[in-house]
C-alpha cells in the first residue's frame, strides 16, 4: 500500500506528532474572525456596536436600571479606513478587578452559566471586538467604568494577548465622570460606516422596537445625532434564573448534573436541581428507574444513569415555566410593527401570536409572531421578515436561519399569498416579525446571526407562523366576501328604486314601498362597526341589522387582544367574557325582519384601537346570509344555548332550513382550517 | 435615573462581579454543539463521518500514502436512536503520546499553525465528535492506531472531560492489527442514518469525485456495502507549507510576526519570514518605511510598524505562489462532473476554469469552476450547485455561503439562463461545480459548511463563474446559429433539385447541374467534425467545405483542454501550438469554390474525448458565412499573416467587401463579451 514515501514512515508519524500543538482560543478566533462576525469592515463595525449595546442593555436590566445608551462613531486618522467607536451605558458599572477579564479575555462572562434569558450568553462578543481592534489597528481598548459608591471612574487601556488569551493592561487611572454609574468602551478599528441595510442604524432601530424601555442615542461620523426615545419607563419583568428541565436532557448532560450536584441523595437532586420535578414525581422517577433513591448523586453507574433518564422521560412532569424568559408581548409587537412601518398604514394587523414555552435540551424557549398585511407595503416583493432572538435583531445570514426555513417551508398559497411552487419566501404586501426567546439560543455561530435548525424549535416556529397566517387568510376572505356583498347591496339599493320609478311612471301607478323587496333580495344580516377616536378614548359602535325575511336570534362574538379587552366598557354588558383569550359575547334579543340593534364599546385612556383590532363573529345565521362578520369558527368552545334552541325551533316549524346545515358546514370548514396547524 | 433598585447598587455591581467566570472551551461547545454541526441526529452523524474521513485523507496524503478508507455505520442498542460509527484510514498512524490529545481535546492539532492547504485546519472536528458521543450516550471513543515500525496497535478508550477540555483515558491495551499502519476511531452516538440529500453517502460520493486517488468503502446499517474505487493511483502534489504573504496583512498580524521572528534584523525578517519579498524588495520596503533595516524585529514601535506595513503595500512584490495549494485541475473537474451525472449525458461541458492564486489576509487561495449544460438535466429546476472547499464537499448552509451569493449576484440572463429579476439562483438544465482551495478557508462556523462573504474571495468567484458562463453563452448561440443554418442547408438541398426536376420536365429540358446554384444560395463555409472512438483511441476528422462563390484562404483554430492536446497526433501538422492554453491552428491551402479539405486528429490511449471537448474557430470568412464553427474570438492574440494578406488582396481587387468589416465586428463583439468579466 505505502507508495514511495516522502521519508521512512517512522519519522513521518514522528514528524506529524512533532507538529501537534495546542491552539489558544484567541489565536483560533484571531485567525477565524469571520466566525465572530468580523469578516469585513462594514460588518465588523456592526458587530462591535451590537456586542457593546447588548452588554449595556443586559447589565442595566439585571440591575433594574432603565437602559440609557449612547453610541458614537467617528472617523480616525487619514487613511479613511479606520473608525473610533464609543459605546456608553447606564449600567451599574464593573468593579475594577473584573474589568480586564470582561473586555480582554475570550470565553469569560457572567451569563454563560446562568440559566436565564440574556442577550449575551457566550462570554465572547465584546472581547472579540477588542481582539479585532488590536488586530487591525494595534490600538488598545479604552474602558471607563464607574460604580455608584466610588467617587471616580476607573479608566483602563488594555489589549488582548492572543497567545495567552489574557488581557494586558497598557495604562490605568482614576477620573471624575458625570455619570453616577455606567460603563464606556472606546475602540479604534478598521471599519466602514454605512446606512441602510445591515447598518448600525438599522440594528439600533430594531433594538429600540423590541426594547421600548431603552433610550438609545446614535452619533454618526458626520455628526448627525439620532435619538430613539423611551416608549415606556416600565422595565420588562427581570427574567429569573431557572433550573434545567428534564425534557430533552441528554444522558451525558444528566451525568454532569449528577456529578455536580451537592444534594444528599438522588431523590433530593431530582426535585431540587431540576425544574418541573415535584417531590412526588421524584419518587416515581426513582421507582421507575429501579433505584432506592438514597444513592449519592455522583455515585450512579452509567447504566443507572440511563435508567434514571428513562424514568424521567416516562413520568409526568410539570411543564417548563416561562419564568426564565422575557417575551416581547402582543402590545409591544404591535407597537413595534407600527414603529417599523412608520407612514405605511397596513390594512390588517393580525392579532400577535405567542406560543407557550417549550423545552429543548433542558432550556425553555418560546416563539412570538406578528404579521401585518396590505396598505402601503410593496405587493410584488417577497414577504419582509424581521428576525429577533432574545430581543436582539438578527440582520445577517437570513438564508441560514431556522426562522427563514420555517417560513419558507409553509405553503402560503393556502393563506392567500403568492408562492412559487408552494415553498420559499412568499411574495406579497406582508411583513412578518418572529421573536425567539430562550435561556439558550441555538445560534449557528459565535456571530449570533442565525438560529440552527432544530425539530422542536421548527415545530413551534411553524405553529406560531401558521396561526398568524390563518388570521391573514380569514382577513383576506372576509375582505373578499364583504366586498362582493356590499357591492351587491349598493347596486340593489341604487337600481331597484329607479326601475320601480320608471315602471310606475310608464304604467302611471304610484311607486311601491321597496323595503320588503330589497330585504327579500338581500336576505342578509349586516354587522357594521364604526370607530370614533378622540384624544382621551376610543368609542366603537356596532350596528346589527336583520335584512332577512324572518326574525333572528343572534349571538355576537368579539375577539380582541386581551390587554385591550381588559380596559373595555360595554353597553349592553356581554353575556360572557374570556379575559385570557380576549373574547366577549352577547346574545341579542330576537331581532325582527328589517329591525336594527347595536352594541357599544368604550376604551378609556386608549387612542390606538382600530377597526382592524376587533374581530367579530356571528352565530344564528349562516355564512351566506352574513355581511360584515364571519360565522363563529369551530374552535370556539363556548356554549350557544339560545342559538341551538332557535335552530331547533326553525327546524321544527320552518320549511326546509338551510341554516343548520350551513352552520355545521361553517363549523366543519373552521375545523379543517384548524387542522392546517 | 436609577429606578427602585433590586438591591443597593454596590451589591449589584458586586453581585454581577461574583458571577463572572471563565468558560472552558469544551463547556462552550458542549452547550453550543450546533455550532460544530451537531444540532440533530442526522447532521451529527454526517459531521462525525466527515471529520474522521477528512482527517484520514489529510494524514494519508501528508505521509505520501494513497488514502484507503473504510466507514462502517451500524445500529446500536434497542432504542433505535443510537448508531455505532467506525472510520478506519490507511494513514501513517499516530504515536501513542499524541493519541489522547488528538481525539480528546478541542483546539489541539497539527495543521492550524502550518500555512498549507488541508481539510482540517481547526483542531476541533474529531474531538467534537468524541464530545458529542459522550454527551449523548456517555460512551467513550475507541481509538486504534498503529505506526509502521511498532508490532502492535495501540487501543485506547477515552472521553473528553468538558470541564477541563482534556482527555480522560478509560482503558488501554496493545493489539495485533492486520494493517501495516493506520488509525481507526469507533464512536457510539445519538444519530440517524439516511440516504439521499445531506447524507453520509452523498458526502462520500462528493469526496470521491474530487479525491479520485482515494479508495472509500461505506458499510451501511443494513449491511449494504458501497465502494468508491480509486480512479487514479497518482497522489495530488503534496501542498508545501508557505510563508505568509504581505498582501492583505493587517497591522496587528504584522506585529505578531515581528514579535515572533527569530531573525537578526528587519531586512532579514522581511525577506525570510514573508513570501514574495525578495532581498531587494526588503531593502526598498525598509527605505520606504524610513527605517535603517538593522533594527531588531521585536523592537519596532507601533508607529514604525505602521510605516513598515505602508512600505510593504507600496513596494512591488512577487505574486503569491500556488505552492501551498492543491487545486483539483481541469481533467478531474470534468471527470468528476461526468461521475456525478452518471447516465445523464449533458449537451455541453464548458472548459473548466481555474483562476490564478490570490491572497487574503496573507493566505493564498484560488477558485476553480466547472459547468455542464443540457442533455438529461432538468430544465425547469434551479441551477444545481456543487460546493467544495479544499476538496471537501459542502452539503449544508448553501444559503449562507459566499459561493452561493456570488452565483446569485450574476445576471444569468445575459448568459442564456432564466433568472427572475436578474438575481438569485438561475433556472435551467445547468450544473455548476465551484471549488475554493486555500491555506485558510474562511468558514462561517466551526462546522465548516459555508464560506464567509469576503470582497477578494467574491471577486475571484465572480470572475471564474462568469468565465464559465461565457462559454455557456457561446455554446448556446452557436447551437442557435448552427441549427438555423443547417436547417436552411437541408431545405435547399431537398427542395431545389425537386423544383429543377419538375421545371425541366414541364419545359421538357434536361435537369441542369445545381451545385453552383446551391453554392450561390448557401454561400457558407462549413466545418463538420466527426468523432470515432474505439477501445484504444479516439479519431477526429474535421471536414471543411467552401460553399461560397470564390476561393478562400482559411485559418482553423482548435481549443481543447491542454492535457488532452498534449496527447494529440495531427495530419496535417498544425502551423502553431500553444500547449499552455491548449490551442492549435492551421492555415489551409487556398480552398476553391465548392472544394473540400480536412484535418485529422488522433488521441491515442484516450477513449473519452467528445465533440463537445473540441472548440473550433475559423478566420478568413465572416460569421455570416460560417457554419459549424465560430469566428476567431478577439482575445486570441495569435498573428494571422495569411488571412490578413488575403483580406487585403480581396479588399484591393474585390468589389465592396463585407468580410473585413464583419471580421472586425466579430473581434469587437468578442472584446465586448470579454468586458463582461
Amino acid at each position: 500500500m505505502p507508495r514511495t514515501l516522502v521519508a521512512p514512515a517512522r519519522s513521518i508519524a514522528e514528524q506529524l506528532a512533532s507538529k501537534q500543538r495546542e491552539i489558544s482560543v484567541a489565536e483560533f478566533f484571531e485567525r477565524n474572525r469571520q466566525i465572530l462576525g468580523f469578516d469585513n469592515p462594514q460588518r465588523s463595525l456592526l458587530t462591535t456596536v451590537k456586542e457593546a449595546v447588548d452588554n449595556g442593555l443586559d447589565a442595566s436590566e439585571e440591575a433594574g436600571i432603565l437602559p440609557d445608551l449612547r453610541v458614537e462613531i467617528s472617523k480616525e486618522g487619514e487613511g479613511g479606513d479606520r473608525l473610533r467607536v464609543a459605546v456608553e451605558d447606564s449600567g451599574p458599572g464593573i468593579v475594577r478587578r473584573e474589568i480586564p477579564n470582561v473586555f480582554g479575555r475570550l470565553l469569560y462572562g457572567s451569563r454563560f452559566h446562568s440559566n436565564r434569558q440574556a442577550r449575551g450568553q457566550q462570554g465572547i462578543g465584546i472581547s472579540a471586538a477588542v481582539l479585532y481592534a488590536g488586530l487591525t489597528t494595534a490600538r488598545p481598548a479604552r474602558i471607563t467604568s464607574k460604580i455608584a459608591e466610588e467617587e471616580g471612574a476607573r479608566v483602563l487601556e488594555l489589549i488582548l494577548d492572543t497567545q495567552k488569551n489574557l488581557p494586558r493592561i497598557v495604562s490605568e487611572e482614576v477620573q471624575l465622570w458625570d455619570r453616577e454609574h455606567g460603563t464606556r468602551i472606546e475602540l479604534v478599528l478598521k471599519a466602514k460606516y454605512i446606512r441602510g441595510r445591515q447598518s448600525p442604524l438599522e440594528y439600533l432601530r430594531g433594538t429600540a422596537i423590541v426594547n421600548p424601555h431603552a433610550r438609545i442615542v446614535l452619533v454618526e461620523p458626520d455628526g448627525t445625532k439620532i435619538t430613539f426615545e423611551r416608549a415606556t419607563s416600565e422595565l420588562p419583568p427581570i427574567s429569573k434564573e431557572t433550573l434545567p428541565h428534564p425534557y430533552g436532557l441528554e444522558l451525558g448532560e444528566l451525568g454532569y448534573l449528577l456529578k455536580a450536584s451537592k444534594r444528599e441523595n438522588i431523590r433530593e437532586m431530582l426535585s431540587r436541581d431540576l425544574a418541573g420535578v415535584s417531590v412526588r414525581a421524584s419518587r416515581e422517577v426513582v421507582a421507575a428507574a429501579g433505584l432506592k433513591g438514597s444513592e449519592a448523586p455522583a455515585s450512579l453507574s452509567g447504566e443507572a444513569q440511563e435508567k434514571l433518564l428513562a424514568g424521567l422521560r416516562g413520568v409526568e412532569l410539570v411543564a417548563p415555566s416561562a419564568e426564565g424568559l422575557s417575551p416581547i408581548g402582543p402590545m409591544l409587537i404591535k407597537r413595534g410593527l407600527r414603529n417599523v412601518l412608520g407612514e405605511v398604514r397596513p390594512d390588517f394587523f393580525a392579532p400577535p401570536v405567542s406560543r407557550p414555552p417549550k423545552v429543548r435540551g433542558g432550556f425553555p424557549f418560546l416563539v412570538e409572531v406578528g404579521l401585518v398585511y396590505g396598505g402601503g407595503l410593496p405587493a410584488d416583493q417577497p414577504l419582509q421578515l424581521l428576525r429577533f432572538a432574545n430581543r436582539v435583531p438578527l440582520l445577517f445570514q437570513q438564508g441560514a436561519c431556522a426562522i427563514t426555513s420555517a417560513v419558507a417551508a409553509i405553503d402560503w398559497r393556502r393563506y392567500g399569498l403568492d408562492q412559487k411552487g408552494g415553498s420559499g419566501l412568499p411574495a406579497g404586501p406582508c411583513l412578518l416579525l418572529v421573536h425567539v426567546a430562550s435561556t439558550k439560543i441555538p445560534f449557528t455561530s459565535e456571530a449570533k446571526e442565525a438560529l440552527a435548525e432544530d425539530e422542536d424549535l421548527d415545530r413551534e416556529l411553524t405553529l406560531a407562523i401558521q396561526a398568524a397566517a390563518r388570521h391573514l387568510k380569514a382577513h383576506l376572505s372576509r375582505v373578499g366576501r364583504r366586498q362582493f356583498a356590499s357591492d351587491k347591496f349598493a347596486i340593489i339599493q341604487k337600481i331597484l328604486p329607479r326601475l320601480a320609478e320608471k315602471a310606475s311612471h310608464l304604467i302611471d301607478q304610484p311607486v311601491p314601498d321597496l323595503a320588503p323587496v330589497i330585504t327579500k333580495i338581500m336576505d342578509v344580516v349586516t354587522l357594521e362597526p364604526t370607530v370614533l377616536a378622540d384624544a382621551r378614548s376610543v368609542q366603537v359602535t356596532v350596528k346589527i341589522t336583520n335584512y332577512t325575511a324572518r326574525p333572528r336570534v343572534l349571538e355576537i362574538f368579539l375577539e380582541i387582544d386581551p390587554t385591550t379587552l381588559a380596559l373595555a366598557e360595554y353597553a349592553p354588558a356581554p353575556e360572557g367574557i374570556d379575559r385570557g383569550l380576549g373574547r366577549a359575547w352577547w346574545t341579542l334579543e330576537k331581532l325582527a325582519s328589517n329591525a336594527r340593534t347595536q352594541i357599544e364599546l368604550r376604551f378609556p385612556a386608549r387612542t390606538d384601537v382600530e377597526a382592524n383590532d376587533l374581530d367579530f363573529y356571528v352565530a344564528g345565521v349562516d355564512e351566506a346570509h352574513l355581511l360584515g362578520a364571519d360565522p363563529l369558527p369551530g374552535d370556539w368552545d363556548v356554549r350557544l344555548p339560545r342559538a341551538i334552541i332557535e335552530a331547533a325551533e326553525t327546524a321544527a316549524n320552518g320549511p326546509t332550513d338551510e341554516e343548520e346545515v350551513d352552520y355545521d358546514a361553517a363549523e366543519a370548514s373552521a375545523h379543517v382550517s384548524e387542522d392546517e396547524g
